[in-house]
């Protein structure tokens, strides 16, 4: 494997419903003189995706209402403490609180998860096609808690162009034998990585990726490879 | 937030107990003509500490003494099915097989988890700067399964010189509001990158991070801060 840098994108203008996303990144890295090239990979935070969507409702600030946005963003809870709930949302992600997001927003709003981030993601890829004629690979990233350890960390919500989870089963070790821990979840490594560059409320939504293996690249969607279903899972 | 470099560190010779770490760091890091400085962050993969600190035991092939060595390796066993145990080791990991690890590993051995890694990282610390003269910081890393999403990613087992989750509450957003989602396990964020450029069974257990913030810098250990206690999780 090569070096990988990862290229936070600076000066990007605030979003809004309807606004263009490719149009903001492309003027933000025509700022730093960069261009994108093939086997680059873009993240994009899920904030500015939502925001350009429209995902965007009235908050009146109570308790009880993040407790009802929650839950119609929710088709299970898993969990209730206070006003906290882990939820699964229709999309199959469990969170705490459905991906509803209440800070850095307009006041008196809060923010939803994207409908459908996959769709999102190739929206981008294509549009970045066909303006650019190169071809990249997008994530679009939250932040998400996890079981058993502490802190949050950003993971993968959406991809296009990327293989979610790299499949090496079938592949064997130096020593003959097959590998055990076979199957990895390089979408969700991918948006953990950008967060180390884009940190929270700097203004920046965008990273770039190059030097990613280009076996990363091809086909898949969160969706389709990284959500697990609930029969799969051994705590739901 | 700048540029973030990830460095995979070619041509390290196989590792058995009793090999110094940072010497095969360091004879490979030469022959790349690279340097270490302050402020970088290396990630070592735990395989090789576990190896160097002999932590390598007889192994016969069968399941029944792979689920032996498992529970031997567990403090409390969460879920069964089959051979497989997700189960809390003595350090509070939770995991698939206690971190056992049967892949890639001499024929006739398995390789347990460090015993305390955040201490392999304080010595692996602690050795550069007397050997180099340089403040660096180090994770040490494996590869677990998560709930809810397919895959694995590597995470963070040990560490040194790093504040394994940045705090940023108190922190305000572009409106001036508190911020939601805190607790970043940086850590965590960069076990995963380093894993992009490391893969499975590529002789290279050593990347270099360059241009991670100054701010990531400082002290903590996975143990205090990431490992969370029972009676906070609602999942155990």
């Amino acid at each position: 494997m090569k070096e990988l840098r990862i290229i936070p994108v600076h000066g990007v203008a605030m979003v809004h419903e309807g606004d263009d996303l490719v149009t903001f990144l492309l003027d933000a890295l025509g700022e730093q003189d960069e261009t994108l090239a093939d086997h680059d990979l873009v993240v994009v935070t899920s904030k500015v995706v939502s925001k350009s969507e429209g995902r965007v409702v009235p908050y009146d600030g109570t308790e009880e209402h993040k407790v009802a946005l929650v839950e119609a963003e929710s088709v299970r809870v898993l969990r209730r403490r206070g006003a906290l709930r882990i939820t699964e949302t229709a999309h199959g992600f469990v969170n705490a609180n459905a991906g509803v997001d209440l800070s850095n927003t307009d006041a008196g709003t809060a923010v939803l998860l994207p409908k459908d981030p996959d769709r999102s993601a190739r929206r981008f890829r294509n549009e970045v096609a066909r303006r650019c004629g190169v071809d990249i690979a997008v994530v679009i990233t939250d932040t998400f808690g996890r079981v058993w350890r502490n802190g949050v960390t950003d993971v993968a919500l959406g991809s296009a162009g990327l293989r979610p989870v790299l499949d090496l089963r079938g592949t064997t070790d130096a020593n003959g034998r097959m590998l055990d821990a076979t199957e990895v979840a390089i979408a969700d490594e991918i948006a953990g990585a950008a967060n180390l560059v884009l940190g929270k409320d700097q203004g920046t939504p965008f990273a770039i990726f190059r030097g990613l293996d280009d076996s990363y690249f091809g086909e898949g969607s969160v969706k389709q490879h990284i959500v697990r279903s609930p029969s799969d899972d051994l705590f739901r």
